[in-house]
């Protein structure tokens, strides 16, 4: 699969006409690369079946992007990520998304959040930084509000250019004078050429207002059932197709000018716009809320950590043609799923969304030992 | 016992005048059910001495309600409970609740409480989803009360149809006003038909205003000893016989309409009106606060259960002629014993509500393991 594809993903390829010069080309293969763990819980769709072949291998993109530690390096640059959500309603959310990033290995994780959710996060653990910025509308008079907004986006501004990686959304809320600051913020993210994953209340705001991130490269969103229920019908004025789930999520992703695209299911689809990957290996039944944010969270960690291998990376990098953020969201599905595995085995029924977090180290260790 | 009684019991059944046709007759038979475990820890009353039959074997009962986990299950399909409670004096009573419908394996347990408690909660753990919506009067004047008492409604509202059952009353409080939104959001889960366990303050309330509850077969009082005797004098109009608990707990069921009661007790009796049940297997001599917030949350979840799988079952089921209710408080009543058992052998003296929580799951699953 290095040089070249086999007759019939040839023909997918001709079939959606982007063939292209050689570089292009392997940039923009139209592959489905379905990753398959021990345990397959479901039979693929038709393209699935036809299209089974492993071009990245989980396992093997998790240990290659995973930086080595060692002595010289500096505390920040194993990742330092923000996540951008916390409000009075929800608190659980951005605690569950930051303290991930942090059990997986990055130096350092921010949470900037409403005043009322910021000592409730606090509390949940002293390992994150949190940052009582936001505002939502009941506490903001009309006069009030662009001086306020000035002062919400200088306050993260302080910090934009430190971060790896933004997760917008989760337990943001839906306040429109909150929502409204916190589009300003993915401008200035995007003007600082920094990550975003979109995820929960943020995939509301950026659904309602395409333009946040199209033509982004670097903004992931990762839609469960409804959200990308809610996307397909905004973006494709259609309905979800899931007899050829993989072709749709391409055009999707397409569409909105080639950002990366997780969808969220039995299997996990994710595009970029060029191929299509699924992760597919079984994670666990138990369906308890909070597990998007520990793949939000996640997703930006390895997505930073992909992104640092490929601008370092000689050219010998079997990943130096890939995208980051597909790279990102492939490590951090994986990576989920073998969490939820692990955690399910030791909890069962009781396994709720920190049991599942504890075991992120053991499973990033299991596939790449840190010494 | 399946298929029809003893000659005590059909002299019983003849004694309460309820013997009808065949299905009626089983629905409405007067059975005392007396499930026993290995350690009988007080000699049971006249009555349950000479009524000692199982028709329904809690454990049985509890692997036929609680539902399969596989892959193709959504989030809050496996339950997504409320609890009704939290002020400014108690957050410790709802947390509990919460947090033992999700250790046993709901999939979304929120609360509603006053502003004040919120972020109390919220710092017990990011899994639950706190609502900061209920009012107290010091913070209400008396002319905003309505449009304060609407806006209460509103937030809970929106949330009500996704809502399995709601458990009112745990960390409640007494406050007027507080209470008259409570008594109006159990009138519109009325209308919606979801069920409601009503414990501690909600007792208080229900007590005071039995019209909120009468009739309703999808509610659970579940009284302590102080609870039940105040219900008793206010319904029945008589003081507590403990002489004839069962046929007085029947009793007391039917003047409320058919809703269910299980008095907590030595013994736990459970009725809806036509038959008592006892849950008496062995559970712990210490008697921490909190249990009976572990109890309600638990009743939750299973009568939850116990209405899906019997709304799904086929006629095969040997539970769809049962009430839910009933079914669901056998449940809350075995598995809180066996974890309160399972704790005090850990925990000993030092055993608080929080190490019974924690042993929720392994009871669970030593009953009917997840895979």
């Amino acid at each position: 699969m290095k040089d070249g594809m086999n007759s019939r993903l040839l023909l997918d390829c001709a079939k959606s006409c982007i063939l292209a010069s050689s570089p292009v080309f392997r940039r923009q293969q139209f592959l489905i690369r379905c990753v398959e763990g021990s345990i397959d819980h479901q039979p693929l769709s038709r393209d699935m079946q036809v299209l089974r072949s492993i071009e990245v291998d989980p396992e093997n993109l998790i240990r290659a992007i995973t930086p080595a530690l060692d002595h010289t390096r500096h505390k920040g640059q194993a990742g330092n990520i923000a996540v951008i959500g916390g409000c009075r309603e929800y608190t659980g959310a951005p605690y569950f998304a930051a303290i991930s990033a942090l059990k997986l290995g990055a130096d350092l994780s921010h949470v900037f959040c409403t005043k009322d959710a910021a000592p409730v996060i606090k509390s949940y653990s002293p390992e994150l930084i949190v940052h009582p910025v936001l505002e939502e509308s009941y506490g903001v008079g009309e006069e009030n509000k662009r001086s306020i907004s000035s002062k919400v986006l200088a306050e993260v501004d302080k910090w934009m250019e430190r971060f790896d990686c933004l997760v917008v959304g989760p337990g943001l809320g839906r306040d429109p004078f909150l929502l409204d600051c916190v589009s300003e913020l993915m401008r200035h993210a995007r003007q600082s050429n920094i990550p975003i994953v979109i995820d929960g209340d943020g995939l509301f705001l950026v659904t309602n207002n395409i333009d946040l991130v199209r033509g982004y490269p670097l903004a992931v969103l990762t839609p469960n059932v409804n959200e990308y229920k809610r996307l397909v019908q905004k973006v494709l004025n259609s309905e979800v197709n899931n007899e050829d789930a993989p072709q749709q999520l391409i055009s999707l992703a397409k569409q909105i000018g080639g950002v990366t695209i997780l969808r969220k299911g039995n299997s996990d689809l994710i595009s970029d716009g060029n191929s299509v990957q699924a992760v597919s290996i079984y994670g666990s039944p138990r369906r308890c809320g909070g597990q998007g944010d520990i793949l939000s969270g996640s997703v930006g960690v390895f997505l930073s950590w992909a992104r640092k291998h490929i601008l370092s990376a000689d050219s010998k990098s079997h990943l130096s043609n890939k995208n980051p953020t597909v790279l990102g969201c492939i490590a951090g599905s994986t990576i989920l799923r073998k969490a939820a595995s692990l955690a399910f085995l030791k909890k069962k029924r009781s396994t709720v969304t920190g049991d599942i977090i504890e075991c992120l180290g053991q499973c990033l260790e299991d596939i790449s030992p840190a010494s």
